[in-house]
C-alpha cells in the first residue's frame, strides 16, 4: 500500500476536467494518486447541448472522450457512477465499488429543479447530459413522425419550453431553426407549427440589458416563438401544460429548462445546503471539512453584492483552476488562496448568426455576438485539448 | 363542357404510375380528360420501403415527385384523399370535393391484414406508406433513445417483427443490418438488444425453394435475428406480444408484416369482395362494370394452377400496362386483350450485399441476387423516368 495521498475527483464536467488536467500539470511523480469519476466515458460541453437537443448540431460534435483529455499514465480514470458520498469515512459508493479518499473534489452536475410543480419531474424533458438531449431530439422527431400517421393531431407539432433563462432561450432558437427543416423533411406545412416559451418572471434573460432582451425577444418572435412571459406553468401533465392563469396548452413535448438546483447525493452526505447547493468557503472547502472541495453548479458563492452567482461553465472552469492548486497546496502544507470570480462576460446564441453578449460594459447583438460565442467555445476546446481538439471538434463552429 | 370521356385513376402506386404513363403515350390530343388522384404529391417504391423504415436507406430516396413522372398538361394531378367510390353515379368522393368518370381504374393501395388478432391495429406498425416508415425508423431511434434514460429497459431494445414473407424478411435483414450502428449511436451494448421474426407458418418466404429459404434464415440468424416460426401471435399489447404457445415478448416496437388485405373502400363501393378482393375478369374488369377497372393490391387473379397471384410491384406494372390499352380500346371500340402474368422473376435483398432469388428456373443467392435487386430497381426508375431518373435516385442502388 502506497501512503501517498488519494485524490479523487468527482465528475468530468468543467470544474472536474480542469482540475483533473491541473493537478495532473501541477503534481510530482508520486507526489498523490488521482482517480478522476465520471458516468460515462465522455466529457461533454454543456453550453452546447441546446444545439444537439433541437438537432441542430450533432451528438458527436458535443462530446470528447475523456481518455483524450487527461493523460491515463497519471490519472486513473473510473467510468461508474456515484451512489452515496460519505465524508466521515472518506468513502465514495460506486454502483459497482467503493473507492477512498484523502481529498475529495466534488464535481457534480446539479439536477433539474421543478419547483414542485406537479408533473414537471414525470413529464417534461430536461437538457442536462447526451442521453437526455438525444431523448428531447428523437421525440420531436417522432412527434412529427406520428402527426402525419394520427390525422394532423395538433399536440403533436406543439412545443413548450418552460423558462426563459439562458437555456430555455438558446433551446428556443436551435428548435424555431430547425423547425422549417422538419416540416421539410415530413411534409408538415410550418404554418400549423407552434413553439410556446413560457417563463413565471415578467422578462426572458434575467439580468441582461433591457435592451439585450428585447433584442433577442424580437429574433426570436421573428423566428415563430410565441412567448408567454410573467405566467406561471401551474402543472404538467401528459397533454401538455395548464398555466397560473388557467389556460391550457396541448403539447406532446415540454421541454423544463426553468431552474437547476444542487446534487441530491450532496444533502445526503450530509453537509448543509440550500436548495441542494453548499455555500463553500473563500477556497471551495465544504465548511467544517478541510479535504473536501466543491466546485461547479454544486458550490454556491456570493458576489460583492451578497448575490448568489449563477452555476456556469465559467465559473466551474475558473474554480476547477483554484481548487487544483488549493489541493496541492494543502498537500504540501502551503497557503490555500482565496477564489476569486473574474467576468469574462456572457453570451447568449440565438440561432444562426444571431446572439447577444455582454463584456465588461459593452454589449453586443446580432452577428457579433454570434461570433463571440463560437470563440468562446473554441477557446474551451483550446484549453482542454489544444489545437488538435479544436481542429477536429472545431468544425460546428 | 366538352363531351370527350374522362378517365379517372385512383393511385399513383406501381399500377396507377403506369397506367397514366400508358394512357399518356397511347391517346391522342383530346380523345379522353385524365385525371390521377394520389394522396400525397409523391410516388413511392413500395418495395424499397424496407430500408427507410429501419433507417438504412432515406425516405428521399424512396419517393418520387409525381409531376417528374406525368405529363401535367396531358394528365390532371389531383392530391385529395379518395374517401368513396359511387358506381351507380359514376362519382368518386373525395375529401375535399367530387369528381365524376366514364371510365375508373381502381389502382388504390391494400391495407395491413391483420387476420382479427387483438390489438394489432392498435398496437404494431406496419410497412405501407413513406408516413408510416418514417414512423417506424422514428420510433426504432426514439427506443434507443429513451433505454439511455430508463435505466436499461429491455423492452425498449427489443424488436418484434410478425410474418416472415417477403416482406417481414426484406425488413429484419435491414433492421440487423442497422442495429449495429444504433448501438454505436446511442452508446448501447449490441449484445442486449434482440430481433425476434415470428410466423405462423412452418417456414420463412413461402413459395421459395426451400435451399434459398434455408439460406436466407442462415444469413440472417448470423445477422442476430431470432426467428420464431410455427408460431402464431395470439395477441399484441402495448407491452409486446403474446404468442400461441402463452409466451410473452416485451417489446416496445412490433412490426407487422404479415398480410395485405383490399382497400376498405372496395366493398363499400359495393363489389363483391374476397378479403376485400375483387376477382377481376381477363381484362381486369370488376365483373358487370365495363367501365370500371382494378389493378394492383385490389385484383384478385388467379394462375392455371387456380391459386391467386400474391399482390406485388411485378404485377401491379403489367396491370397497367394492359388497363391503359384496354380503356384506350374501349374509347375506341376495339377489342380488349386479356391480361397475362408474365414471371420475370422474384428477387428478395437479405440486407447489404446478401439476397435470394429465383429467376426461371434458376435458384441465385448471396451477393448476385443482392445485384439482381438493384437491377429490377433501376429498371424500374428506368421504366417510369428514364435516365435522368435513375441518375438522381439510383444513389442508393
Amino acid at each position: 500500500m502506497s501512503n501517498i495521498p488519494k485524490i479523487v475527483i468527482l465528475g468530468a464536467g468543467y470544474g472536474g476536467i480542469l482540475t483533473a488536467q491541473r493537478l495532473q500539470k501541477e503534481l510530482k511523480y508520486n507526489e498523490a494518486d488521482v482517480t478522476l469519476v465520471n458516468r460515462h466515458e465522455y466529457h461533454y460541453l454543456t453550453t452546447h447541448l441546446h444545439m444537439p437537443a433541437a438537432g441542430t448540431d450533432t451528438i458527436e460534435n458535443t462530446r470528447i472522450s475523456i481518455s483524450n483529455l487527461i493523460d491515463e499514465f497519471k490519472i486513473d480514470l473510473v467510468k461508474s457512477s456515484v451512489q452515496e458520498i460519505r465524508p466521515q469515512e472518506r468513502k465514495i459508493i460506486l454502483e459497482d465499488g467503493t473507492l477512498s479518499y484523502d481529498y475529495l473534489i466534488i464535481a457534480l452536475g446539479g439536477e433539474p429543479e421543478s419547483f414542485g410543480i406537479p408533473g414537471l419531474a414525470e413529464h417534461a424533458m430536461s437538457i442536462r447530459s447526451i442521453n437526455s438531449v438525444r431523448l428531447i431530439r428523437k421525440h420531436i422527431e417522432y412527434q412529427f413522425a406520428q402527426y402525419k400517421n394520427e390525422r394532423n393531431a395538433q399536440e403533436r407539432i406543439n412545443f413548450v419550453v418552460g423558462g426563459a433563462g439562458f437555456s430555455g432561450i438558446e433551446f428556443v432558437a436551435e428548435l424555431a431553426d430547425r423547425i422549417p427543416k422538419l416540416c421539410k423533411e415530413y411534409d408538415v406545412d410550418p404554418n400549423f407549427v407552434n413553439i410556446y416559451n413560457i417563463e413565471a418572471a415578467s422578462t426572458a434573460l434575467p439580468g441582461f440589458a433591457p435592451e439585450l432582451v428585447e433584442y433577442a425577444m424580437d429574433v426570436l418572435r421573428r423566428k415563430g416563438v410565441t412567448f408567454k412571459m410573467g405566467v406561471a406553468i401551474k402543472e404538467c401533465t401528459t397533454e401538455g401544460v395548464i398555466l397560473a392563469t388557467g389556460e391550457e396548452i396541448k403539447a406532446a413535448t415540454v421541454v423544463w429548462t426553468g431552474g437547476i438546483r444542487g446534487n441530491r447525493m450532496i444533502e445526503a452526505a450530509g453537509f448543509e445546503t440550500m436548495r441542494g447547493r453548499v455555500k463553500v468557503d473563500d477556497q471551495l472547502h465544504v465548511p467544517g471539512h478541510d479535504n473536501v472541495f466543491i466546485i461547479g453548479d454544486n458550490a454556491l458563492m456570493f458576489n460583492s453584492e451578497g448575490r448568489p452567482y449563477p452555476p456556469t461553465a465559467q465559473i466551474a472552469m475558473q474554480q476547477g483552476v483554484c481548487c487544483a492548486q488549493n489541493v496541492v497546496a494543502s498537500i504540501r502544507n502551503q497557503q490555500l488562496r482565496n477564489f476569486e470570480f473574474s467576468n469574462k462576460g456572457t453570451v447568449a446564441s440565438l440561432g444562426k448568426g444571431e446572439g447577444v453578449a455582454v463584456v465588461g460594459k459593452k454589449l453586443m447583438k446580432g452577428w457579433s455576438a454570434a461570433q463571440l460565442k463560437k470563440v468562446v467555445d473554441m477557446r474551451y476546446l483550446y484549453t482542454i485539448g489544444g489545437i488538435t481538439l479544436v481542429l477536429k471538434k472545431g468544425r460546428f463552429l
